[in-house]
């Protein structure tokens, strides 16, 4: 089949390659439709490496997918062909102590797409459980169902925060981790958002999506719009999507007294946490590693119109012009969140 | 000071009375706006009594308000004359230990106005701790400030669910608690709430208040129409607010595994609970007095718009027509929810 | 080989049976050593039939049980021939919605040992998925590995009271899950235990089991008690190990406002449930169901000695008496607790 | 009244003071008879300040105490002449936003015994609040009524871990607060604490206060040792007790997934925190400071016998020793844990 190959850091093939996949008795096929562009798809081919997951051999790129179902396995119940779905690019061992924990999220043997050595989704068709593939309402188009991976992340950051009602929240860095962090908190309960960036352009769309409070840090001064907007008690949540270091060591300035931080972001080193800033609050943290259980929750909110990520969805490929579509990732303009490919049909 | 004051069961008299009140340092002074006429309002109006509370003495009815400050104690700090505040209607003895824990509604040596022998506000001024008032921003109104009360209950029971953003829910009743509920629910994170009573009118209002699914249950099975929503699986939440003994009996029916059940409505007796159906789905049930620390949420969301009460105010009476208002409410009709009066400025 | 077949009602052989079972990649082989009488095997004993399960076929009792490895499958890690073990007798599907929520007692699915039509363990072997087989530390023998299974009962509902350490519970029934939720309280962080019953042998056994104070609620008020212990507060926890229906409703008299009600035992029919007195404490209510990832806590509080079962096992009888043994258990003297059955070796 | 007073860094005078005092109706005089000395009296002795909080004047010392009530105000409950009790140090403004949350801790109006310009309790008498003050039952002594104070930092750790019975908890740092972290941990439901130091006198004596494992970890590698115990799954809870901040930057090592970790030690500058280490484990991070509601759960927990604080208490010294006393203290032996001292009665 016809796939986007990253051959090797820098360079992305658009041609044949061979993936052998037979379909179990509880796998179904997909043709996908919509495949987005994540940050970790673009570091592949531009670094050619994660951490200590490297790129040795050809591998095809894109994970954020949705497709039609057109082929069910003899055992699946509550799909059938012709089903628009969207998938958890995510298969974790099912006998393992996590799994069986329910946080199969945090299993060490869990096979990504697109994580070397799992081959990506940008090509025709692709078998996977049945129990990790996720019909989508007929409101529901495929562009969003291919937003859905994404917004699991900001979903599973937002209900680690344990939200309650009327909480006001900030939301450190305006990426598309950023924005659908902020979509997921509003949608969670929260009753205003203050969102931090220095690209004005992100801030100004974050702006629309809702209760927001934009805050351009290279000319305020984040603590100082929340004080005076909780009348010095600070924000019940911080979360932090910037993966900047620096950023996130400030996550306690902010917040409330027993409030809650969650780190959504990744910082490429050690941050500098000032353990007593933390305890004067009892500042409680929680870490977010991709998510677990969250795509019916995510789907359910993005049918019943609580929860938009169309203003995300900034621009639009075909799948002839994926290399394109990831050089432009490459450099993405500041007011660019969420670049997506579509499969001929 | 003229007020509506309930003389004994089925006598209202618009008249002089006389309530001494001094302004202590950590009290305001409020003209009072407008008052929400409750159900236990109305309920002390017909036989003089709920429960153990008995109207013995004249008493001053109403106890959801919504005024402006007119005078401020002397060590009071976040409150000025001409602030715009509605007010808890309960004070808790500061020195109990349930207030110690922070649950203070639930330390029995609450003043509650409109509960014998304290009087309610149904007159023009009151004085009151300004720690239980709350100013109202600028784009909510009096009438809405006045809906807070009741719309403190629904939320406090969404609190007690510890909503996971994306739940399904199921509200049973859709009377004034109920419809707070529903909006308490999905402001808080669900992506749907099936409502359940058997006055179409109500239902038909409950449909516009946003993902809602009405249901009848004098046509229609609750429970099939939730497990046709959830694939067979239940709902994540169900609140009961009808305070019907039959209706909270069968509570358990459409949950899910480890679902929540939130008792808000008041069963006038002992229900039917089947320990073994709790038991076999692990429900978790949460039980609801009043609310503690829920105004501030409350009025961050409808300031955000995020939460609109104003579809529920459904009849206001002027100050002088106070006693045709709660005749009104005596015998409302099914397409009625909230019954307000306002007082003269 | 030979078990104990309960053929029908109140008929009980000891003969040779077929039960043909093949050693899965993830299973393992155990001789049986020792397996506990619970009231379930009684109670199928003496009426056939427990609600929805009755047995229509002869089937082999006894579901609390250790023994000792004799085969591996060819994929088990971590157990080997020799090791010791105590085996959780309900297996869920591994692919049930519940299941990999990590709920898997709540799954519908689950095969449970002795439940019509599965088999029991009162018998020389049984093959068992090793996820399900736990090992037994040197100093826990294996009259307490079998007895891991009755106490995950209470493990499970001390676990779902969510105690914090200095709690004070209360415990109503001490027959064997009324003892084995103690224990559980007291090694879960409890610093005193009220348990009531109206059997003086059993709350005399239960006195010397720690910090308990029984209550013989022939003669004495357990809420008297309650509140004299605790100044008027109440008890953090009330857990309901009767089975008792009027005992059930009245759990919430005892207790402290926002205390946590736990219910254990199964009255036969439903209780009555006062909602109101419920209110006003906001109660929360935990329901119990078997239990679940349950099995390494238990055996390793018992390996650490901080929570010993030995009291408990009140009556042991060899394999070849085991119709005596039940004939025992039917018609059980207030002071005996546990009754076990040993295997040959 | 004779007091020991820190006349400034390192001079400490036994000698008159004036500290007028006057008893109000919710309070209680209290005759001291044993105080401990913390690490923060020692750290002001031997620097005049504690971050902000620097010594301008003569300011007694001492904390933790424990003594015997002569004079009750007209308004206390509960209390009488002649109570044997204990107390906490810190008096929130029952006012603040904090303390009506039930987080009174977090009140940055605190007053807190020897904290500038706050004196303490190394003095004859002092006035205190009844709400502060909490009586011992008989078989616990005024030494181990002293003791309840830095016991009160383990059990809010302890509490904030939300421990489940049977979790096998580290604790990094065998001094004062890492041994009452153990001791609670075990008390409120853990089978097992590893304490990791570097002295092997201190992890001498933890090792005989339960089923604790020592680790010295200048001769072998924690994780190693938590690793082997977990056959590789991780501890359930690390608490950080040493205020090191090497130590403090490994916590995630030793953790499972999903664990929480609790810092309870103050290190002196900012730790170097890998975000991505806690993320893929999910890790829950818990800060404490001080401790609110725990006074009443750490007494009931000692006069059960579930808890045992004595073989903490190293060395005892008279008031006409006190300066004796903290320079004891201020060179402790490796085998010495808590110093208290006694007042002449």
């Amino acid at each position: 089949m016809e796939a986007l190959v990253l051959e090797k850091a820098h360079e992305l093939s658009l041609r044949d390659i061979q993936i052998p996949e037979t379909l179990g008795p509880h796998d179904v096929r997909i043709a996908l439709h919509t495949v987005g562009v994540c940050g970790s798809d673009v570091h592949y081919y531009d670094t050619g490496a994660i951490g200590q997951f490297v790129v040795r051999e050809p591998m095809v790129l894109g994970h954020e997918a949705a497709g039609t179902i057109i082929e069910v396995g003899s055992d699946v119940q509550g799909l059938k062909v012709g089903d628009r779905v969207c998938m958890e690019p995510g298969i974790p061992d099912p006998n393992s102590k996590a799994t069986r924990l329910g946080i199969y999220n945090l299993d060490p043997a869990v096979r990504f797409w697109a994580t070397p050595p799992v081959h990506g989704v940008l090509r025709p068709t692709v078998v996977h459980p049945a129990a990790f593939t996720f019909k989508l309402p007929d409101n529901v188009s495929f562009a969003e169902g291919a937003m859905v991976e994404p917004l699991a992340v900001g979903m599973h950051g937002a209900n680690k925060a344990q939200i309650k009602p009327g909480d006001l929240a900030v939301v450190i860095g305006a990426g598309p981790i950023g924005m659908v962090t902020l979509l997921s908190a509003l949608a969670g309960g929260c009753s205003r958002v203050v969102i931090a960036d220095v690209q004005q352009p992100k801030l100004d769309l974050a702006a629309t999506l809702g209760p927001v409070t934009p805050v351009n840090v290279a000319q305020e001064n984040l603590t100082d719009v929340v004080m005076k907007l909780t009348d010095g008690w600070g924000a019940d949540i911080v979360f932090e999507a910037s993966g900047n270091a620096k950023a996130a060591a400030g996550v306690f300035e902010p917040l409330c007294p027993a409030g809650r931080v969650v780190f959504i972001g990744i910082p490429g080193q050690p941050i500098a946490f000032d353990v007593s800033a933390a305890q004067v609050k009892e500042a409680r943290i929680e870490n977010v590693f991709r998510y677990a259980h969250v795509y019916p929750r995510a789907i359910a909110l993005m049918g019943s119109g609580l929860l938009d990520v169309k203003p995300l969805i900034t621009n639009t490929f075909g799948f002839e012009d994926s290399i394109a579509a990831f050089d432009f990732a490459l450099h993405m303009p500041p007011d660019s969140v969420k670049v997506q490919i579509t499969l001929p049909q």
